[in-house]
């Protein structure tokens, strides 16, 4: 994407993707370039007009970057890195936004909802997956925000699991961490919970967690420093004595992308403001026993926060 | 991953895959980084006697080069940025990487053809990817190795469409571009089909692209040229009339990736080797009728190549 300080914008792209971008790229110039991008851009740049250009040094490969340099200095055009351009447009939602989310995060919920009724000892960890992508796309998601993950007993453990043929046992525990995209805006849920009945540590651990999600939320308002939040929820799980095993941060942004700015982590210093979505989810991630984490977003305002979710599995303790 | 001139090599990450690095990467030392992968670089290096540092210049980006760099500079490290190192090690396949990657093709082509006798008007090119999609899973490939391809009627005049809810009307033409990843090895197929009954454009279309895959498959052989195999098989869609409507290249390398080196295009000027293994996909695409395209897999050998597809749909003319 090609953006001059006037005019239409451009969209550059090959023969592959010509329909798809008319389609979708209204009020951008769609141009094809047959011998590259880097040949396309000198002949473009210099009938733009452009002397300076921009480009995101957090999307641009170090080799990519190689042959702009090399097409700049031979058309004489000044390049300038940038870092985070887009993603401060991007970091304080409208309140349009904001319901585009609402709306993506109730339909996530809605389908976590009608595939949890039916989990059954015997299932395994793709299936229910499989299960989740599925309904998301029959129930009008555009896609998965990210790879669902569904973790059975000590697969719990991995933060990032990844789902097996392992079967479900009576009384084990399932993490189910997904998210999709609906309207062009992600969603973001994890919800722990035991098919069969629990054991009783299950319930004590949860309820840490838990804890350590209110925490946080209560923490959540403009104004406030994001590792003060983290710290918020973190102490709670290092008081209950599981602080080594909640290694991650505490929450990161959400909007078009499922990952964004600001992240809730011991090392940022920034404040929030008022209008960012953010997720809310602490864990605690034991290898020989299991892991648990509960995961909600909530929108920065003034005066505290708004969760976006409205389903209370495991939560209402 | 880090791999210092002798001794073990090293896997930096961080908590949340820490359990699986342990389980996935045998052989390598785990190292669980806290305060970002730089700070642990600067640490690590200079105990594993670390002067020059070699870097793969297209899979970082530019800006986490820049943040390499500062940490270079800190402790006197020479940073080599490389290109395609890895690749060129991965481009000759031995005889047992030939044999996983056929096991690949034949899963992949058996999950088509199960998956193509259910096809009936009224699916959505959603519903039949996420068939074919669940039923890989269900066969055992570990994952699809891109997002498949199901594009009907003038959908399929994208090269790369993405399934909608069209609904198949009896007489459409239907595109589908499939591949999985069997015991790390990818596969990559496409076939075009109609369901009902064909208009005789259809055939006469589906003959060029027919004849210029077999043009294209014969012209491949140890020292062939990569355009001039690209060029064999692009002549008999510009004699036919349809150059204009054949925008990309006739293939590329698969292996542990699905696009991977060497490219069969029209700027390609490096020699096949044998044990090279490609795609041989051309195609024609028109906007207001449709788009054909087959796409096959062959192993390069000394005298000619291996097709490694036994999948006939819409080959047999």
């Amino acid at each position: 994407m090609l953006i001059p300080k006037k005019g239409k914008p451009w969209l550059l792209t090959d023969f592959r993707f010509a329909l798809q971008a008319e389609e979708e790229a209204q009020g951008f110039t769609v141009e094809l370039y047959k011998k590259g991008l880097y040949a396309l851009l000198k002949k473009l740049l210099p009938t733009l007009n452009v002397r300076r250009l921009g480009f995101e040094s957090h999307y641009f490969l170090h080799s990519s970057v190689g042959k702009l340099e090399e097409m700049a200095e031979n058309i004489k055009v000044e390049l300038v890195p940038l870092l985070g351009l887009v993603e401060r447009m991007r970091v304080l939602k409208t309140e349009e936004e904001i319901k585009l989310i609402k709306k993506s995060v109730l339909l996530n919920e809605q389908i976590f909802q009608s595939v949890h009724k039916t989990l059954t000892p015997g299932m395994t960890e793709i299936d229910i997956a499989l299960a989740l992508e599925q309904t998301m796309r029959k129930m009008g998601a555009e896609e998965p925000s990210f790879e669902t993950i569904v973790a059975f007993g000590t697969n719990a453990a991995k933060p990032h699991a990844v789902p097996t043929n392992r079967v479900l046992k009576n009384g084990e525990i399932v993490l189910i961490d997904m998210g999709l995209v609906l309207g062009g805006y992600c969603s973001d849920m994890t919800r722990t919970f035991v098919v069969g009945k629990p054991k009783k540590k299950f319930f004590q651990r949860l309820r840490v967690v838990r804890k350590a999600q209110l925490a946080g939320t209560k923490a959540i308002r403009a104004g406030a420093i994001c590792r003060d939040v983290d710290q918020a929820a973190r102490k709670v799980i290092t008081d209950a004595g599981y602080g080594d095993f909640f290694g991650h941060s505490l929450g990161h942004g959400v909007g078009l992308a499922v990952h964004e700015a600001p992240g809730l982590g011991s090392r940022n210093r920034k404040k929030l403001r008022a209008g960012m979505i953010v997720t809310i989810e602490p864990g605690i991630y034991l290898p020989e026993w299991g892991g648990i984490r509960l995961e909600n977003m909530a929108v920065v305002r003034e005066d505290g926060c708004e969760v976006l979710n409205e389903d209370t599995t495991g939560l209402d303790l």
